[in-house]
């Protein structure tokens, strides 16, 4: 059996876990906190991050995106990048969309603020950087609210990569209850459906002690 | 014929540029100053950033990621991600890790502080971010030295996109003068392999006015 260490409101782990839920390939779920950076960990991951997936084999794999594309080239079926080149370019874009720019101008100060400064003792969270990834979320929704008025789901009429870690993302910031669905009914639709997958239950499922989701969090007609 | 919408000293612009050249495709270069947010580039790429590839036929991608597998998808010899599974996963670990995490750690703290404030009039360069990129860039030049400690190039014996990726950033740092090649030998030797191949030979021939670099910097034998 293979091994993934995750953390349960790491959107990259949970963009592999959505991935192996919806190839049913199966994994043991292992939770690492990588930031107390243990040693057996970094010989894992340099990087010091999850998702790391370990297969029974032997083999190490590390980095989201290059799990993806591992698991996609693994397991074809069904297909997370699919079309033509310029088709599969497009689901390319949108998953780094969500998983480098997303990340970095959200789901980074979301996590950071609200978890690790608790669990690392560092105090409240700052409000300003708070403010900032809301504001940063809120041009995000925008833009999915753009690409699914155009397109059932986010790079084109089928389920692909780029939803996968576009809700991966959103989940996480979701769990904090910092989503203004009402002003973007759009993308609640797409979260909507996307939700409604059983690779996502899973994820949804998943609960810190102490720090609970808003009510709607793991419904998916919300 | 196909556009590349790049600029001289972006590190993602320039792992296109090399990927293009090894596999010998042609491209019209266009120079975008990015940061300026033009309209009808903003069109092109909602994200902002350089490098953005047009195709005559009119597909228009974006994301440097996602244009490296493009092409190796379009023209797959001479290979840049090849292997077993697990083979190319490595190559794209690397590849995400130097176009991830050393453009967070290292390029954009130089091309922020040394040449967007100057464009931008935005004043002195801050050296206390200065101090901090170049501490950083130590840490991945002890990373390369001990991966070609082990290996001819950095995912294996033979030349990848992960390579390719490394040199675009680190060439990056080297026009700035940042990197300290006298300790860190075996990084040298392996960055001599890689200003040797043709494929370098435009991005290293470039120069932003006034700006110089130093003199070994396109020299394979520096």
């Amino acid at each position: 059996m293979r091994t993934l260490y995750h953390h349960v409101l790491s959107a990259p782990s949970r963009l592999i876990r959505i991935v192996l839920a919806e190839k049913s390939i199966e994994a043991d779920l292992k939770a690492e906190k990588d930031w107390e950076r243990r040693r057996d960990f970094l010989k894992l991951n340099p990087a010091g991050e999850v998702p790391v997936l370990v297969e029974s084999g032997g083999s190490v794999l590390a980095d989201s995106g290059a799990i993806a594309e591992y698991l996609e080239e693994m397991w074809p079926e069904p297909a997370l990048v699919f079309g033509t080149a310029p088709e599969r370019a497009e689901i390319r874009r949108l998953a780094a969309w969500f998983g480098h720019k997303f990340s970095r101008e959200v789901s980074e100060y979301l996590v950071g603020e609200k978890l690790l400064k608790r669990f690392l003792g560092l105090g409240e969270p700052d409000s300003a950087v708070l403010r900032a990834a809301v504001h940063n979320l809120r041009i995000h929704l925008d833009y999915i609210d753009y690409l699914v008025d155009r397109r059932h789901y986010l790079a084109g009429d089928v389920f692909s990569l780029a939803d996968a870690t576009a809700a991966a993302h959103l989940s996480v910031a979701d769990y904090f209850g910092d989503v203004d669905w009402s002003a973007h009914p759009l993308a609640k639709d797409w979260y909507m459906r996307v939700k409604s997958r059983r690779a996502l239950r899973g994820v949804l499922a998943d609960r810190i002690p102490g720090l609970e989701p808003p009510k709607y969090y793991d419904r998916p007609d919300f």
